[in-house]
């Protein structure tokens, strides 16, 4: 399906601040992103790098008094998600090398916390995709899916604690469990069409029956219309903004996810 | 200043044939990609990915029949580019790790190949920036720019011996010429803004005073309007298109750099 | 200085376990391998990869029975530790890119919780060097530095709940502080001359004045000698061994650290 | 088998001169290093880097003056090279995004040149491994292999014309043509245990059915004993040492392998 994203952030800004923006999607296997816009108001100058999980990343002064970033993109994006019941484990010694450090624990994924509760929940499931299904069918029948209920990234030991949570939250226990059986997993931030109330959203995939697979235990029934805009460890790693220093807050964050109609031929 | 760039491609294909793409500009230090679009027709599935120079690369199968690729983008370029004349040589112990590959002979730049003629070139000419300044100086009073006259990339040897080259031609040469010089040169392929004839373009940066400087034997006075697509060490990493199996040749090409007003502020 | 230095490791493994090892130090600015020795008894297939952070990484699978891991290095290390009293805090803007992922928080080090004491320990001290020596003051006089007191790795906020710790635990106190004043930071594991007991070690790097500089909590003085075997964002990165399966423990672990002469001049 | 190699380079440096060494062969899945010196005579700092291709890469400047680089290995190494007749060629869109680049024309591999003479010896052979045996097959009938023929590096082209070479001419040739049929291809410089002379020895890799081969055109039968220093394009990128500035040539070059028994249990 095509869709039409967007993403309006307005800032008041007191003092000059650093901030690390990841705002663009880029293509990939899943998603192919036909136009794309990305406003600063006022311009201001930009250095672009890719961080270590294949991020595009915009540094930049936010200068004193408003500030705002708008971004749109048009994107193709699957119908439906693929699922691969019976999908199987991978053996540590064959994942790719890259895929490795989303194994350990992490800022919000304290894997190495979760290693008696995974197993029970995971009881006796087969090794790999199942697995992980078993995983979100206890997320969702133990963990209250609340949006809007917290600002603040939330550990996966917090969030076990809480009982509830926003779609990061249930994310972060979502990885912890995971890589507490050796499963790799990773969050992923970004939009999904149809989403109630609409925001930014995050789910996540794991590596399993040799690739990643999408899973988001907020979702009581997978269906297409996603669109990745970052990869990560967690959500330290794939925070849309990042600033130093004094902290920030958007005066207004406006989301929008819209389908549209299969894009003309020609650019203009 | 703000710049509508645009590149159709049209192709004929006989057989399904895999293709790599390189038509989309990143943003960077010189250069804001406001916004960006990439259509594909008929419509296929694509992976993209980052190469080793940074590049963002495409790769997808053209089915049989008529195809093409139009890619548009309006950006934020220099309005002048940056010069320093006495900029000095950086000892090759000082360059950074990523500099170092950019100081090896590559497929169409024999630098190992050039050393005489490049220190009789350079003289006495302090090293760094100057000498970079004099080879340019050099090649626009020894090659003759011949725009369209050369359709297959052509290595510096051969462009030495003919006298004459493209854009791409001239950069060989000045590329191979620095790096005999030990000052790490690459290659960019990008727009420039009223080149004449309009054309995708390709010029040449090298490494002095601790960073990247651009260079253009084909232009006599330099300016501003540059929009790089993508850089390698030389046209071999950096063809817009690169594709395997019989050969296949746009059947239409057209690019587009069109001088714009400052972009409002909000995406549509 | 010349330094020997070993490691050696015996599990007894009770089913074949997957292991990633981290035990091959690299040359660098600050040390030079002259000589190195890697001995798995038995011998095993193993996979050698560089992680995300340049170190390099054995990936193995440990058999059933008793399995060793012996190391061994001949190392020429600095004499003296570099200090810059008054180095100058580095803005966000430009600190290079491979650097930015020391300021985000991760699992050990809740840099993201630290804000306000940060503050108040940096107090007035000048933005830089003296901040992060301002916070090895305070870890000294606050932290009980207890070697041996602790197994398992603890985060910093556990640490300071705790008051006390090993080199590990200081390290990770140490580090989300640095953070929480956008001074990038990062763990290192090694060896360290005269180290009593003699272990393992840990200490931290803090990226100001436009390079990294080594701290070190447990040291009272400054002194020469460390071997750095990997560099990460904290424990959870620069595990000498991670396992993957059922925990196993070293039923032995060796570690020797020897002053020697300057290598002889050839190799046999 | 266990092999001792060494690699002991005598220089008489003029001026203080910048080399890139690249003489630290690394542990993979073919190769295990248990031992490994690396002695420079005088001593001097040097910088260990990781390049574009995973070699480990030394940077120092040498003095003036007698100067000495004495490395040595023992490696445990395949006996058998693996070959595997029918593996089947992969189709470019199924190619990892890191071997893409092994498609390239590279400084001394023209394959852009050879399209017609690479599909002439492939003939009707099925795609895949057996046209890279082809490739072999048709070079040990047509170019002569001279050990020690010639000193600089010559392109596929001047080997082709030449018909004759020493082994990394024919991996040149052999490289550029497989390339020229769409099959990724690279360069490896190492030792290879018996080689008669003994020297430092040159073959190349090409990939089919999902891995890396290894081909060696300078034997007539495949046989263990090989022990990889580095991987790249071709020679331009895997010179065991590259030095900036005049010309400087060993004054001596001892290269040795030798059979060793299974290493020892313990390192001392």
């Amino acid at each position: 399906m095509w869709l039409h994203t967007s993403c309006e952030l307005a800032f008041e800004i007191a003092l000059p601040t650093p901030f690390v923006l990841m705002l663009r999607p880029r293509s990939g296997a899943q998603q192919w992103i036909a136009r794309e816009e990305y406003r600063l108001t006022p311009s201001v100058p930009v250095i672009e790098f890719t961080d270590g999980y294949g991020n595009l990343c915009q540094r930049l002064i936010a200068p004193a008094g408003a500030f705002s970033v708008c971004t749109a993109a048009e994107v193709e994006t699957a119908d439906h998600i693929d699922q691969a019941p019976g999908a199987p484990f991978v053996d540590v010694q064959r994942l790719p090398d890259a895929v490795l450090s989303y194994l350990l624990p992490s800022r919000y994924c304290e894997s190495d916390r979760f290693g008696l509760m995974a197993a029970e929940i995971a009881g006796d499931t087969p090794p790999g995709y199942d697995q992980v299904q078993a995983i979100v069918d206890w997320l969702q029948s133990h963990i209250d899916y609340r949006p809007g209920s917290s600002d603040l990234p939330l550990s996966a030991v917090e969030v076990n604690l809480r009982q509830s949570g926003v779609c990061r939250d249930l994310s972060h226990l979502g990885i912890a469990l995971c890589r507490s059986l050796s499963i790799p997993a990773r969050m992923v931030v970004g939009y999904l069409h149809n989403l109630v109330p609409m925001d930014l959203h995050a789910w996540f995939e794991a590596y399993v029956g040799g690739r990643w697979y999408t899973f988001d235990a907020t979702q009581t029934v997978m269906r297409g219309g996603y669109v990745a805009i970052g990869y990560g460890r967690d959500a330290a790693d794939v925070a849309v903004y990042s600033q130093f220093g004094p902290a920030v807050y958007p005066s207004s964050q406006l989301i929008q996810v819209q389908r549209i109609e299969a894009h003309a031929t020609d650019p203009s």
